[in-house]
């Protein structure tokens, strides 16, 4: 193997989805491409991993850009862990997850598989960045997000990121001379608004399907995620995965 | 029913697990309790929710404490989501999550089913607490926690949390008399280096375990919660669900 960066490629949607065919195609232009993807669709996977349950992994060829492949029976966090800890001959230099079919902005990071993905690199000690696009359509255009991708990924190669950062971009579903470039963002004070939809199976007996209503709760301020992609741009938020609310610390000593 | 408390209890380890069971014995003292748990171990579930597949619910008679009960298909968070959007009659003044089998401390937190319910009541605007005892055994010994899990309910009551923060509570496998007490601390960094135990099945083919030692990077910073649980003390960690790393976004923009 060339001595040339060594990049980490997954997902949650699934190793043959669009998303992530396109990234790994633009990440071979700066190293060398390992994939490891879900076999199935992992979305709001968040960042679950299998211990009750075994793992399998399979050579797969769909994409042309890498030099290694698997399919994995496992989570997106648990096809890093595989990979990191098992497969790759070395520590990688960067992980790249997406390009997710829908976003992943504010609130979302939280269930996302995508995301998760990311995290558990910057908890391997590895540069990370997770993509994802605001179209779940199948038939995406994910054209726009080429140069911002090369950008990103150029970025993090000359200067890695902090231990314990990740970086959380989401594209805008516009075309190239629609956006208006990248914007560094906080995570939007938002929720889901849930609903459950009760129907009846042949038998007669309930289940149930989780829907909900995105609800951002700060649509005016300027320096969130929400705010961006409204706005045309591509919203790039950092993550760090020490979860301590810090400011709290000294209130709670004083009243437990 | 009466106009006391609602308290909303779940778990990961599943509706029958012993240390729900002792959870909701306590919380019983303070209000009414409302449990809806996995109806199978949902440990390692993370953040996940159920989108791909429907969910399904079930009343049962576990907890001789609950005005109502029911078990669910789905992770910890879809319990959350059911009971507060679907099943309880108001929003509840309390979300408790556990008692968990086993540590959540540290950067547990993020793979943890346990926490992640407990984070996402705090998501849905609610009073949450995540507790878990270090001791992975089915006849684990939880006596010892039932005076601070009756001092921080009692808490959390009489001031509920801001909203965004929850709290991770971890109890050290000791007796009543050996515990130095309740301490506010930090989440350590820490992390899990994997190994991925290999084995054939009956028909030749490999299949992996997901195994690993946990490593604490800080084991002498005496603000964390791995020191306080090795000395003895409960760990009380206040958590947020706002991942944004404030502090790097200046520096992104200058590099990005």
């Amino acid at each position: 193997m060339r001595q040339q960066p060594l990049i980490l490629i997954t997902n949650d949607d699934g190793i043959s989805a669009p998303g992530i065919l396109h990234l790994s195609s633009i990440a071979q232009k700066f190293g060398d491409v390992f994939v490891i993807a879900p076999d199935k669709p992992q979305s709001g996977m968040g960042h679950a991993i299998t211990i009750n349950s075994t793992l399998r992994i399979q050579k797969t060829a769909h994409h042309k850009s890498a030099y290694a492949e698997f399919s994995c029976t496992g989570t997106p966090v648990d096809c890093v862990k595989m990979a990191v800890n098992k497969l790759l001959p070395r520590k990688p230099d960067l992980v790249l997850s997406g390009i997710n079919h829908g976003s992943n902005s504010s609130i979302n990071v939280i269930y996302s598989g995508t995301m998760s993905a990311a995290i558990e690199g910057s908890l391997e000690g590895t540069s990370s960045v997770g993509f994802s696009l605001c179209d779940y359509d199948i038939n995406a255009d994910f054209s726009a997000t080429t140069v911002f991708v090369e950008k990103i990924i150029s970025s993090c190669l000359k200067e890695p990121l902090p231990k314990g950062i990740c970086l959380n971009v989401n594209f805008p579903k516009l075309k190239d001379d629609e956006i208006n470039g990248l914007k560094i963002c906080r995570q939007a004070k938002a929720n889901w608004v849930e609903d459950f939809e009760e129907r009846q199976d042949p038998y007669g007996r309930s289940y149930y399907w989780l829907t909900g209503k995105f609800v951002n709760f700060e649509p005016e301020a300027q320096d969130t995620d929400e705010w961006a992609l409204k706005n045309g741009y591509v919203s790039v938020v950092p993550i760090m995965h020490d979860f301590t609310a810090h400011p709290y610390i000294n209130h709670l000593k004083n009243t437990l």
